[in-house]
């Protein structure tokens, strides 16, 4: 390749990374100084203010682990988990079988609740399995980005909290895309990236932690297994002593600091509500091309619409024609969904009206015997009706 | 704070970050694209190629972990151990403990050797534990941050060989630096940060597997504990399956890309010089000033030369005239040093002699009844015969 970096102006509507502000990408580039400058300690502190408000906590614990999103599933399970735990995740994506392997890492006794591919976990049936179990930690996804679910929190933390249970929620998808009220709701821990609804490059986690959940960490009879993720060293460099962990990675919380700025310029009601737009304007568009969602009716993420690929399409093939013929990218369907199924990311900074009309140009050029105007004034005449 | 982040232009003369190049700045503000872009996928390759090189290795299984260089550290030792594997740890400093203190999260039966803050490992001790344990694994650390200690690794890699035991090196300070020839010294694992002398913004781990290692790996009886770090999933993802395993940072590795370019255009041999002619200037005319070094003499890194503080300062006092009257940042002492000795790095970008005459005048002000001009000289002399 060239000695220049030559990178494509890219339409990130996959999974993630979105696209990233321009104020963002020239915050990555301002000069290094070093992790216990004052000035990077201000940061620090912004940050997890900022944090705290996106995620709808107090939590003092609340700050960006130093590495990608799984990390932060890995941080939030292994500093709460200790051998022989009984621990109940919920499996309907990618996401709970990662969780579940965490699990089984960390030497927890596993049981699961689950549901098929594309459906909520039904909260009956968690209720039902806390019959049989008494698990001192629950875990679920918020919005499952490998199936498009948005999964209702209400009735699974009430759950929780009558049986005397932590909860932790993924929030890696979800947070600043839909509300993400922990307190609100009562959540004891959660994690998330910077690279979906905050638009901000992948390479931090930020997670949060209740009071009770840190009384459970200062409890453990063992040792945290990972020395990166143990929280009780990380919060002594995030905290009042500064005590030295390892060297943060500066340019991605100056990267973090001005994504979470532009976050609250916007406001979360605002941000949400725009998710919402965009994501059903691209729906209906979707439909008129013939193209209908996956996820059980009622449980959409706003930001990724999981979507049937035509039967008479190759899914790889018109993936690779958007992305080299219009600078698209659209996701590809995991596991269950392999080969069956689109994943189409309407995150932060790629959620706009223009993003939603390319699309549609474009699949309605690619698809065989499809119109694009069409489907064009089928997302208009949801622009024009709100 | 301000809306616009200000970050002030500081000679970072710490133990890491080290100042970054400002072609390295520009490529973190390149624009997003996804870790499935084939564009992306050339940016992979080619990173691993290029740390190839500066590995001193053919080995296929180097990569950058995606989170800094303790976690890199982490990924090394939590692939190779199992519970109840005999692992023998050398201690002289920080990062030794910190390499204890991870087997003994892995659940490995931790044996060490050790030696005095600012004296080397001596490979006798290593070849006299051997007689009584039979490790599966010895780690040590090449360029220890904490005491400037430059460790010689051929005897005790022809130990290592001689028992047939794994090594595994800590490269961290050292990578970029000084000659590290991990195929060369039959180094069976190394890790390393970006931040030092490579001159990359912190973010990212370089590792290095060899085949002996990947071999210990594949045939562990156990999962490995991290699933972030879980270098055989790592590796799909690296490897020609492409199998998502979480998302890379990806501005962190076009800024990798350009550091490693920049690396490869200077050249290792002449970084390597670079290195040590200013670390020789700075030394001596550092001793002008009455700062003398304290590790031992013959085996003082190059990147890093750590300093006794005379008796008549406070050392943080100075630390922090430096910072805000100067915009210079030099290192605090650590563990046995802590508040008896400064670390001054001259790694990578930060290592010229514009940085070094800058220190000297500046100590030479703060440090009653000093002179800069004397100081200044003795640093010229240095260059003047070399």
């Amino acid at each position: 390749m060239d000695n220049n970096l030559q990178i494509p102006q890219r339409i990130l509507m996959g999974p993630g990374p979105s696209n990233v502000h321009p104020r963002v990408l020239e915050a990555m580039s301002r000069p290094m100084i070093g992790h216990l400058d004052p000035v990077f300690l201000e940061i620090m502190d912004e940050n997890m203010k900022l944090l705290r408000h996106i995620f709808g906590t107090k939590n003092r614990l609340t700050l960006p682990i130093s590495a990608t999103g799984s990390a932060g599933m890995e941080a939030t399970l292994c500093n709460l988990i200790e051998p022989d735990d009984d621990i109940l995740i919920c499996v309907n994506g990618v996401f709970g079988m990662r969780m579940s392997d965490i699990v089984d890492r960390c030497g927890g006794k596993l049981h699961t609740v689950e549901a098929p591919w594309g459906r909520i976990i039904d909260p009956q049936s968690v209720a039902d399995k806390l019959k049989d179990v008494k698990p001192k930690l629950i875990a679920i996804v918020h919005a499952e980005t490998s199936t498009g679910i948005l999964q209702p929190l209400t009735e699974i933390a009430e759950l929780a909290k009558a049986h005397d249970t932590l909860l932790v929620v993924d929030c890696v998808t979800s947070l600043c895309g839909t509300a993400v009220n922990l307190d609100e709701l009562g959540i004891d821990a959660a994690y998330s990236g910077t690279q979906k609804c905050m638009s901000c490059p992948p390479g931090l986690s930020p997670v949060s932690f209740s009071d009770r959940a840190i009384n459970t960490i200062h409890n453990r009879r063992t040792k945290v297994p990972s020395w990166y993720l143990d929280m009780g060293m990380i919060s002594q460099y995030w905290g009042d002593d500064r005590a030295y962990h390892h060297t943060a990675p500066i340019s991605m919380n100056y990267a973090l600091n001005e994504s979470l700025k532009i976050v609250c310029e916007e406001g979360l009601e605002a941000r949400y509500n725009r998710h919402s737009l965009h994501s059903q304007a691209l729906a209906e568009g979707l439909s008129t091309l013939g193209i209908e969602r996956i996820a059980q009716e009622g449980f959409r993420t706003p930001m990724l619409t999981s979507v049937s690929v035509p039967n008479d399409v190759d899914e790889a093939t018109v993936r690779s024609q958007l992305l080299h013929n219009y600078n698209i990218e659209i996701g590809g369907g995991l596991g269950a969904f392999k080969g069956k199924a689109w994943r189409i990311g309407l995150m932060g900074e790629t959620c706009r009206k223009e993003n939603v009309i390319s699309l549609l140009t474009a699949l309605g050029e690619i698809l065989p015997k499809k119109s694009t105007n069409e489907a064009i004034q089928t997302a208009e005449s949801v622009y024009n009706t709100n």
